[in-house]
């Protein structure tokens, strides 16, 4: 089983460390993701023996959707706690998880990055509309 | 306001609406995203009376986080439905008040991105390393 | 509208206004809740425009239901803050909106009752077994 | 370990158990629920090797919180599927992880009722003082 398929243990990062994959692109990562993902899908072969996305894959949604439900949970805790770290990692496994739900209804993190996109495209529309003519 | 601070309508989207956005380049949707919404913290000069962003920041973390609790609740209904825009929409929604809550940290969407990246690269290097030797 | 049908305000209540009531038989408090509830239902009557609860009622389950991850979100939130009366608030405001959901499935809180002192008796019963004989 | 220490199995019942069990008093189930959560407390002796609730308070507050959003979405998912039986063992499921929560701060689910008899008990007040002068 590979790390992605996996829940990252506990052990705190340093911040540092995040600082320096910063550097790296990261415009695609979930598009990169998204398509792990999808060869973890039973139907494409996803191994629910030796992968953790397959498993809840394999179990249906009932399974990834209360991932979902917890992993909000976890953020919100660690939100409150103000530890950066944390806050961090637990969003990066609440979108894991959306993600994972988003790869069983053959949908892909694109089309909601369009939609968040779209909303921000109006938004400056509507702006520049209300701006006083010259 | 913008439309950016307030919710979208209830309006159905046609589904070709999302794919002709697919098109445009979506890599810094996020980290675009997280810049304005940095304009909207009250310490630079967010207003809670225009903004449903800045309303949101000034109120405090109880405000966005118990947010988070909601969308993540919308998005598994949404889910369970399986309509496929309501899922996109409600994924955005949720990652949209994840966003905010970031903000509110002074972390970035790239934080959380860098740290997706960081599992898949040790996943593939763990991979690399799991396989049988030429 | 009734206090029953709104959001109580945010003012902190002192502690030892728990403390009176707690003398008071709470046995039936759920039974009477979910009676007074019924007839907030818009088949009895309930209506929308007065009543909170009939509000809900009207509008489906996704209104109740998301408000159940809210309140969830609420209730993890004053537990972490660690305030007992914030807890003992939220918890009430979840089982609430729980009874509301029970209503709306024609379900009642003595069904809940019952599971749970169901699961207390064959833990009984089974804690009996495992002794060792005499 | 007793069955009261462990998740139900997902065992369908028969609605009739329920009905049976529903004969039997059950005003003072949560109380008697609430006394013997007490005695799984770490402090009391409680065991977190043969425990599930014992082992939940020892972890402390993370691991009890996060059930409850956990449980908060699986109500909401047994809700949104309409199964009267899911229903009420995911409400059973979702009240009793609070109780373990009240337990873990020394408060009682008698505190609980007390807080929605008083604002049901306000509810009475305020429509009687509503009610037009004969």
């Amino acid at each position: 089983p590979s790390y992605l398929d996996h829940r990252r243990s506990g052990t705190q990062r340093p911040r540092t460390d995040l600082q320096m994959t910063d550097s790296a692109p990261t415009g695609d990562t979930l598009a990169r993701l998204a398509d792990t993902l999808a060869t973890r899908r039973p139907d494409q072969g996803g191994d629910p023996a030796t992968s953790y996305v397959a498993k809840l894959l394999s179990k249906g949604p009932d399974a990834f959707l209360k991932k979902i439900g917890e992993e909000a949970t976890e953020l919100v805790m660690a939100a409150q706690d103000g530890h950066p770290d944390r806050i961090v990692s637990e969003t990066a496994d609440l979108w894991f998880h959306c993600l994972i739900a988003l790869t069983h209804y053959n949908l892909r993190p694109e089309d909601v990055l369009a939609e968040l996109a779209r909303r921000e495209g109006l938004s400056g529309l509507e702006e520049k509309a209300r701006r006083p003519a010259q």
